[in-house]
């Protein structure tokens, strides 16, 4: 596989819940942090996702926030994964952060230039990836 | 809480529809501009949404279309704030466009560069920033 | 309609799914090309969505994945669309990416500008467009 998606963590399926036409797939990745995805019934039954099943999850970076302090704010987002900011590459409206998570995973997201400018991000700032369930895409091996 | 999503709306829970998996959650913002979110139950539960409790939107600028005719078509996305341009700011690829509606709350967007010249977006144009329940990130203050 | 999604794409309502908050829709593109949307069931009813319905469908150039290989994997992502590049834009941080269809019609995408580099998109490529569901916005004559 080659594609675009900056983030492609591999891991274990642990649990599956499926509702009308929706499952949520709960996922260990091999560094250890938890991930929870938002897929079809029908995806879920076509890949046959089941507990102890190897997939891998694709997020692009676009759908990734950026959070650096999380004080006063609880958030619905399921998915929020701390580490530091490894790098930053700014252009004119848009900018790519990279932060390593403490399992060794990187996380990229794009955000605007002026996000990262208020936030003040640099390689050693403690920053956390947040994203939803529904902005990841699972795959497993054909 | 500092995060990277340009467009972080406070307001109120005013209903909230619980399906299998997902929830969907309807806010009215302090300019009085309507919202609705889809989340997880768990995330709904987590965070122990209910009418009238206080709660925040995030919603990421790349998550928001801009659209400056409606004539001709009614659209599924169920938020469609109306307002005037009040910034462009273009790249080479992308563009950031800040939008204020009536209220005062200015909503931001990213898309490519290409699509704000098709529109002809510049300071005082009309345009409606539109975006789908499933983008909204809720949160609740810790 | 003047819209800045760069790809609207025109089609007809083959099946609708509904769940207890979602409705999964299956559209053919005039092409012949199959899509799936994920929307909320308010809004299936407020479009009065049923088979035979002319619909567009509308998804954001940044919810589009580029995958030049699928070798290995099979993707939850309910919409998979194969083509050829005709063009890449790239500035410092993102690329845009046009893939023309057998059919006719072209998907744009917006991915990082490593992401192109790395895949070696350039005019001519064999790519796949990737987009989930819940990226699709619907819409229907007024």
């Amino acid at each position: 596989m080659k594609i675009s998606a900056r983030n492609i963590f591999r891991g274990t399926v642990d649990a599956l819940r499926t509702g009308a036409v929706n499952s949520e797939v709960d996922l260990t990745l091999s560094g250890g942090e938890k991930l929870v995805a938002m897929i079809t019934n029908e995806s879920a039954q076509a890949l046959e996702l089941a507990a102890g099943k190897e997939a891998v999850a694709l997020v692009k970076a676009s759908s990734v926030l950026v959070m650096t302090d999380e004080a006063g704010i609880r958030l619905s987002a399921r998915n929020c994964l701390a580490g530091t900011v490894k790098a930053v590459t700014s252009g004119p409206v848009s900018a790519e952060v990279t932060i390593a998570l403490t399992g060794g995973t990187e996380v990229h997201a794009t955000i605007t230039h002026n996000a990262a400018d208020e936030l003040g991000l640099k390689p050693g700032s403690a920053a956390t990836a947040v994203f939803k369930a529904s902005s990841v895409i699972l795959g497993v091996p054909a």
